[in-house]
């Protein structure tokens, strides 16, 4: 069993310690190869395993870091004045191989800087893209990215996006011929906007990409797709949308059973369907976002997450670790950058 | 009582006639006012309303068209070779003055194409637009727009969209300065692509407009906006993302509640409950998309819709007709012209 070494942003996210610490203690319990370095607030740290687990098991290391990020501060000031940041600390153990992976639930525009600056990006990757799972109708799930790292991408960015999610899903999903499909607004070729149209065009002729097609906002969920590519800007208005209907409904429900003793006993009656439903739906179960195309994982958590989503989140840092996805990446691409380079094409 | 005349594509949508004809007559009977156009195969027009109606009412008037265009059918063959389709004598009757407002439940692409053609666009309007309304959770709605007649819009685009926008729920929803927002992927000055920060600057100097700052897609439904503008792309991914999350908690509530003697129970129990949540999500209620932005009105059913759903799509074009929304827009975008031009600014 060789061992798996993930550093923990300890102090990030909404919520900090009181959640990552339990959370660390449980993700160990289940997987028995994993180590975990918490960076932070050393004392605040030892403090809360020691309340949580009498005494801290061997395979948690704490290191301290002097600074924390805000949720609201800019990525420029975290880059330039949080060099002792939990957040920066433990992206350099991942940089320094001292841990094959990392997870904070802290300040997306301040990781993806900071991560940026210390792993730097691929070979052949121009930018890194924000990666995450959705669940769909027919079971498993379907990933989606740029989910709002690049807007203003170019049709070259995009087929690095479908190939670094080609990858991913390949390695973490065991799909052979992964179906990379184009977000769009129709299915017809003359369908969309010129950044699509210009990428489907070179997604069709891209070596290992079993490209699937244009597909719509309404069949994401749909199961007709294993990845699925676009734009910043689009993949974070879809993403955020979702939320919102979801959220809108919960609320329906809600606020429609809560009316009256009538449907307050219906509610009751109900409770396991909904929270069937519920638990479908929960972001929970799809925690933990990656930067993808870096020189090293990044996992970022949900600002506002549980426990139960940090243990998610740490689970899928190790898994990517497991997998060494990023060096799959960079063997796919170097593969491609070689074939393209004999047909004439272009990559990026 | 002015008169309000409408003319229908009756053949357009996936049930043409059987869902117009009933929709004409239920229409009729709430205003008084309204005088209602048939453009289709007369014979079969008359048949159906001599079978709903017995004899046809005073107010509705058939008239024949020789061909109607079909709903996979491409825009440019419409247009040229469907010169005497259902839509297109609609729209002529616009044109022509027979009619104040022309209501379809045809192919988009062609009834864009055609309206744009026969009807043109306003002075100063580049491009028409697709706006409709979305229910929020303070009560009232929300009209967002493009939902997908432009991809690749220009900040000037953006900026006409918005005026459009508030014109029309000035006018429709009576509010005196209605809060426009830009859809983005982030509330900070420096979020967003190009588009959205170069539109962010030509907003805030816009007179007549109260531009009230970036939103999120989460935020759509919050009631934090009266007009929500974007380009039309990114609108019509948001949109169908909205339909496929709605759509999915459908099913999963209906697969939830279907999976033993105990749900259905349940489910026949939380029956009202959900019926209240449904008609609240219920997209009937908001049927009927505007092209705003030419010089006539045209209202876009779903393809789908019911007879209740387009009965509220002739009822949108009645209400918009009585208003004379272009009218309207025209007069607020030559006023804006005269003052840019003594400001110095542009506006196109």
């Amino acid at each position: 069993m060789t061992p798996i070494t993930v550093a923990v942003d300890a102090m990030g996210g909404d919520f900090g310690p009181s959640v990552v610490v339990p959370a660390a203690l449980q993700v160990l319990e289940q997987y028995p190869d994993l180590h975990l370095i918490l960076v932070g607030d050393q004392a605040r740290l030892e403090t809360l395993l020691h309340e949580h687990a009498g005494e801290a098991p061997a395979r948690i290391k704490v290191q301290h870091a002097s600074q924390s990020v805000a949720m609201d501060e800019s990525p420029a000031t975290a880059l330039r004045q949080k060099k002792d940041s939990s957040m920066r600390v433990a992206i350099n153990l991942v940089q320094q191989g001292n841990a094959a992976a990392c997870v904070s639930a802290g300040n997306t525009g301040a990781l993806m800087a900071t991560a940026r600056f210390v792993l730097k990006t691929l070979p052949g990757i121009d930018r890194p893209a924000i990666i995450s799972s959705f669940p769909v109708e027919t079971g498993g799930c379907v990933r989606l990215l740029d989910l709002g790292a690049n807007v203003d991408s170019t049709p070259a960015h995009l087929v690095q996006f479908a190939i670094m999610g080609s990858v991913m899903v390949s390695e973490m999903d065991g799909l052979e011929a992964p179906r990379v499909c184009l977000l769009n607004i129709g299915h017809e070729d003359i369908k969309g906007n010129e950044l699509v149209r210009e990428s489907a065009k070179l997604l069709s002729v891209t070596r290992g990409i079993h490209y699937a097609g244009y597909i719509e906002g309404d069949e994401i969920y749909q199961g007709g797709a294993d990845v699925i590519v676009c734009d910043g800007f689009v993949g974070n208005v879809a993403l955020k949308t979702m939320e919102g209907v979801a959220l809108l409904i919960k609320k329906l429900l809600k606020q429609e059973f809560g009316r009256s003793w009538m449907t307050r006993l219906a509610a009751s009656v109900s409770l396991p369907v909904l929270k069937a439903v519920a638990r479908w739906l929960d972001p929970d179960r799809y925690n933990g976002a990656t930067f993808i195309g870096l020189k090293g994982i990044v996992v970022k958590s949900h600002g506002r997450a549980s426990v139960k989503a940090f243990v998610r989140a740490l689970t899928e840092a190790r898994f990517q670790a497991e997998k060494n996805i990023p060096q799959c990446i960079s063997h796919r691409v170097e593969l491609l950058l070689k074939q393209s380079a004999s047909d004439g094409a272009q990559l990026t």
